[in-house]
């Protein structure tokens, strides 16, 4: 769908929506729907070709509204109102639009801290049922987790409010995370008598989106009965395309897996999606149950309650699986797949001009949509020069840390970024190169 | 703003929207703005009387635009992208208009949990700082929390996740928490040797929109060194009537405070608005800095850093408050208040029909929009009335506990909601209660 098309779509959507709010109180307002009604409605899977967007207007009425509980009804008197206003809906079109992160990113920090809970709920029974002197404070007090020390500081801060200690895992040349590492870390941390309980696993790191050995980890974390959790925020999405698949073996390994498809699946802001191996083992730490949060068909495992309490921190969500409804439909996987192909190509090809300049180093495999580069020279030089990109304000980067060193990231992100705004970025990046390496102080 | 008008600024807005992504390249893709530009282009005040539309979409561009990173430019190339695409934002302003909260609601359970995990961080803090011997899992195992029986199932989730103790507090014949009962159970604690260090006051609760006495409550806590976190996820939108703000007194006592404008202040969901008295204490218990989200003005103390990671669960949010914005403009003061008063009225009208018709008792004062009655009879009698009008989905209710009984709570929700849908219910729910008696089991 191109601009002139959402053009036109768009405005049918507005009158669509004015005229389902116009009309709200003709349709009954609880649905009449066995659970599960969706199951012989939908396919089993995204569609290889993109549909038409008739198609999936038409299955709006078809599909989505028989199961809808419409809390704008002016019969609807359950709960607490849930706010609408037509201002607010036309800010919330501004606001898809810019799609800007508040100044950061990411809901897997949220499926970290989810696992991590459930991981901490299970390690306690499991400890209490074989030693019933214990009490729950003194298992917490000998809880360790492990991560990377390339891994997100999402994943510090989950044990931070999870309350358990963390440790940060070394990493190989490669940045990521190998077997024997961990392994001798959990050995040392059984013999001065700490219960280790859960690992954080990346595909895809931040700084350098590495890769950590899943294949080799998985299998220690299943004898030592560690949950192993896999954050695979960003490159998640990679795994639609089958040539990165192989990136993803020893996935049958891992207790619970995440990745953000708001973040290279085409579906706005925000949007995580989180897969656990044993749902009990969710539902376990997180259930409650007051008499204005139950329904009848809970009980009966019809259906499987996503949308309960149980499986998140905040109460409520948002819809968001219409987004991900109306994008697999409109792009199909072919498209989605072309999407990420593209991001990996321009990827590549921002690598090639960087290698072909002498001056210039790339700091780690460029695997997914992101190179790692910088000046040959010090950290204050590369520093500069980031400061002289960012003050020029035509493009946006931010830098890492890796082996010590201050390293520029060039993530390819948007979805309109094409190879002549690679070639205008390059031309940028060593023209403010040729500016700072003439100044007398280098 | 009336469906009319939003039909036009819908479409309006539609070519705004692709406008701005058809030329967003053309924007310098960071922003040129001191932090805290914002402070000389804003009044410090929700206006009194609507404002134009005009005037709203002119100050998108003056206002909003220069303080924009433009995460969708193709010169974007920082942290890792943010998906974007039409269909997405077409399923959006679906999932606007249909509002619904995935079998559940309210994101100030994060609040609660928040405000909890924060109020952990400095008892731990205290406790080790005089008593040095004290390990982290010592302090842990003797910490009790406390909140009203009647509060939402979220707080005591709230304790579950941060692994601390939660005790019940029971409330008055009016279902509110008073002073002397939590005072008996702080004593007896603490002679147990445990240390009381949060108390999750609600004004507002979710089965009767009760008012706990937080003017009483708050002195106890400050004298006590513990957190009072005040609840007003539905209830805190009235405060912008001045007749309801007396329902407010002790505030000043609190260390947090919650409300959702997304439940009663005519913006969609979600949004939750927190306020802390001692932002340090919040960033104390979060803060986590890697290289990659450090950004110049951090340490200025120009801005406060709402939007970093020391704030909240999640790493990322969407924008809300452009839908406040929205809102408070379009709506002033007066528009909003018109609102609250509107719904209020609405209740007194129901409950005026319930007490006119001998076989139904109101259960709990009507102070909000929110009335609980019954059936004069047992609570079987009352679930199989909430089954019957469940079942003929004219409208819908969800039920409550109070005092061991079964209660119907009837919420004026809808924006929409007018007298004639109020009395058309009543009808309704009489009609059925005349097929219900007549059975011959009655």
């Amino acid at each position: 769908m191109d601009a002139a098309e959402f053009r036109r779509r768009g405005k049918e959507m507005v009158d669509y929506v004015a005229d389902y709010l116009e009309n709200i109180e003709k349709r009954p307002v609880y649905p009449d729907v066995e659970p599960g009604y969706l199951h012989s409605l939908i396919p089993t899977e995204a569609p290889l070709e993109p549909e038409s967007y008739e198609d999936v207007i038409k299955d709006v009425e078809r599909v989505i509204m028989p199961g809808i509980t419409h809390w704008h009804s002016p019969y609807f008197f359950a709960y607490f109102p849930a706010a609408s206003s037509y201002p607010a809906m036309l800010a919330d079109m501004l606001c898809g639009a810019l799609g800007c992160i508040g100044f950061s990113w990411g809901t897997a920090s949220e499926a970290t801290l989810v696992s991590l809970l459930a991981a901490r709920c299970k390690v306690i029974r499991r400890v209490q049922a074989t030693n019933s002197s214990y009490s729950e404070s003194d298992v917490f007090g000998k809880l360790v987790a492990y991560t990377s020390e390339q891994a997100h500081s999402s994943v510090e801060r989950a044990a931070l409010i999870g309350g358990v200690m963390m440790k940060q895992v070394p990493t190989d040349d490669s940045y990521a995370v190998r077997v024997d590492m961990l392994k001798k870390m959990i050995e040392k941390d059984k013999a001065a008598g700490l219960i280790p309980f859960y690992f954080c696993a990346t595909l895809g790191t931040t700084p350098s989106c590495a890769f950590d050995h899943v294949v080799e980890l998985g299998p220690l974390c299943n004898e030592e009965n560690i949950w192993m959790h896999i954050d695979a925020a960003y490159a998640g999405s990679a795994f639609i395309c089958p040539e990165f698949r192989p990136l993803l073996n020893g996935v049958e390994f891992a207790d619970s897996f995440n990745f953000n498809p708001h973040k290279w699946l085409l579906v706005n802001f925000d949007c995580s999606a989180m897969w656990v191996k044993k749902r009990t083992d969710i539902i376990g730490a997180f259930k409650m149950e007051p008499l204005y949060l139950k329904h009848e068909n809970q009980e009966s495992g019809r259906s499987i309650q996503f949308t309960h309490t149980h499986w998140q921190i905040p109460l409520g969500r948002r819809f968001r699986s219409l987004k991900l409804w109306f994008v697999f439909r409109l792009y199909g996987l072919q498209g989605m797949q072309a999407h990420i192909r593209k991001h990996v190509a321009l990827a590549k090809e921002f690598e090639s001009l960087v290698r072909a300049d002498k001056r210039f180093e790339i700091c780690a495999e460029v695997i997914m949509g992101l190179v790692c580069f910088r000046l040959k020279g010090s950290n204050e030089l590369n520093q500069n020069l980031l400061k002289q990109i960012t003050d020029s304000r035509e493009i946006h980067l931010v830098p890492c840390q890796l082996s010590g060193r201050f390293v520029l990231r060039f993530a390819v992100c948007a979805r309109t970024t094409e190879s002549s705004h690679i070639q205008q970025a390059w031309r940028h990046i060593t023209q403010l190169t040729f500016e700072l390496l003439q100044e007398p102080s280098h």
